[in-house]
């Protein structure tokens, strides 16, 4: 295993007809917008279902369904670039305003809650909204019943040994102590079959960018999707957060980020985990990354990925350089496997 | 001017290619219903936007919008009888479950609501639902903007000379008192201009049936509308209620709705009254009719239009029975006028 440039030109490698990418909000988001950009015929984008704040949680909490924000935010990210898609994609993102009962909420939430409510079931709802917005694939999610995420976080009691449980999504990713380890409630949850379908007919599967514990590991929290990672003969890639997030990550190293996944998901066997240079400055750390992917089974692959920006620094991906890390990483995979290890 | 039997087979009369229905609620619903029974090819429903009880006058008050109750239901009403346009019809008539902040709202209606958000313009909110629910013709507001009703009320102290005014649909609607002379806030509005071009560019107008200070007059205070009702070239009946309504309209019968729109629009002059035979069974009441009629300028046409029903009667228009009625009533305006005389 080696750490491997990121230098080439974005472009679509060939056999990539088939992406799906797990994850959840912001960082799907960006992971959507980049496979997009990659003209992928056929993206999957499989979304956590534990939300519990916002228009999300007040929908879950009033109506008894999954919380539709971060599939509304998938298909937002999936919409095409239409008049029609432009205006679909517009409108599910908007929140209304006001001081009322009302202010918050995304029209896309109430929608899919509606459809959720007339359909009778949940991916059916998801592909109505998808033709709408002119979605080159399909947003699913990962299980088809709401969940919720518990956590072991210590540091919340004077004696730091205590561990205390926090549940809640809003609650573990905002908690001022420090996240252990997270369990999804109800435990070890059916998954949504499409999504597994997703997983084992893909080319390439993208885990993360996102809130690492609120976002990304669910997922290998849901014992089908894990034994569909291991069966599929996708690349499968492990994109890394920029930065440790305030809240549930903070302080976390890169390297701490990857323990965290292998530590949640033992059996877990993923081909890349990407990491952005700005991350890992120094070839000490290199050597720490290298070690902690290689416990995924993985080699380590260094991009630039950061948005540029003008200070303040921003810690978003930038959708084009993703897209271009994600086509090596598939071709390294697919391809080019024995070059790795000279590279 | 005479009474004319109603007898004819349900068909489409050769030139009755654009029809315009004004009024609201669910009477404007049985209208549009009986028109696209009709296949007329282009149907414009022209709509009261004064409503300010239920989910419409929660948003109304919330989002400073025009009401969109009666406007979502105008097009349920013309939705396709298409398995996409099934859906949509049924999605934007559902309403939320639950004892949260979402009870009670139709889907429709926030959809509504986002669009005009999102694109700034009621008619063009309205065209993208339109085409979503395959309404062949579209459904535009009396004005854009949200009106006030208010209403001359007597009866409310125990001196019956004490005249109160009444303000607000739901308010008027559900008066203990009896109604004598409703008013919209803002006075004299402007109307939506496509709903003026719609009267003046079509082959017939309906005004009718519907509640009758609250949803059928409230057209006859637009002066532009007062204005294309007298231009157009258009067959323009008025459809009378089956009944009186409890509230607004408490013991009125069938003579004295009609005195109460020609005393609210003395200029209006349309072709023909419609009343259903069961309103007005005994010829004593026909000639009161034809005098009442008369001052519209109109004659009477007595037609069964009531939803057959077992007990409790219905009083519902049955929408079969209303187009035949109004395709009859449209030949006679269009080509028979001569013969009217001698029916």
């Amino acid at each position: 295993m080696t750490s491997t440039a990121c230098e080439r030109q974005l472009h679509l490698p060939a056999a990539l007809d088939r992406v799906a990418c797990l994850g959840g909000g912001h960082g799907l988001f960006q992971t959507l917008r980049a496979v997009r950009a990659l003209q992928v015929p056929f993206i999957h984008a499989i979304v956590t279902v534990a939300d519990d704040g916002g228009s999300s949680g007040r929908i879950r909490r009033e109506l008894g369904q999954i919380p539709p924000g971060d599939l509304r935010m998938a298909l937002a990210a999936l919409s095409a670039d239409t008049e029609q898609g432009n205006l679909w994609e517009t409108l599910i993102q908007h929140r209304f305003g006001g001081n009322g009962a009302l202010a918050g909420h995304s029209v896309g939430n109430l929608l899919l809650a509606g459809l959720v409510d007339v359909l009778g079931d949940e991916v059916a709802a998801l592909d109505e909204v998808g033709r709408l917005c002119g979605v080159r694939g399909q947003v699913l999610p990962m299980a088809n019943e709401p969940l919720e995420i518990e956590a072991d976080v210590s540091g919340l009691d004077d004696d730091p040994r205590v561990m205390r449980t926090v549940r809640g999504q809003v609650a573990v990713a905002t908690t001022p102590g420090g996240v252990r380890r997270v369990r999804l409630v109800p435990h070890a949850p059916q998954p949504c079959p499409a999504a597994v379908d997703a997983i084992r007919q893909a080319d390439l599967v993208t885990l993360g960018p996102g809130s690492w514990f609120t976002s990304v590991i669910p997922h290998l929290l849901v014992p089908a999707i894990v034994d569909a990672l291991r069966e599929t003969a996708a690349v499968k890639v492990v994109m890394v957060n920029l930065t440790a997030e305030p809240g549930e990550t903070a302080g976390f190293s890169a390297e701490r980020h990857i323990h965290m996944m292998a530590q949640h998901a033992p059996r877990l066997r993923v081909d890349h985990v990407v990491v952005d240079r700005s991350a890992a400055p120094s070839s000490y750390e290199h050597g720490h990354l290298r070690r902690a992917a290689a416990a995924l089974g993985a080699d380590l692959v260094l991009c630039d990925m950061r948005e540029d920006s003008g200070s303040p620094q921003t810690y978003r991906h930038d959708p084009v350089k993703l897209a271009r890390a994600l086509a090596q990483t598939f071709e390294l995979g697919a391809g080019e496997a024995g070059a790795l290890q000279s590279l």
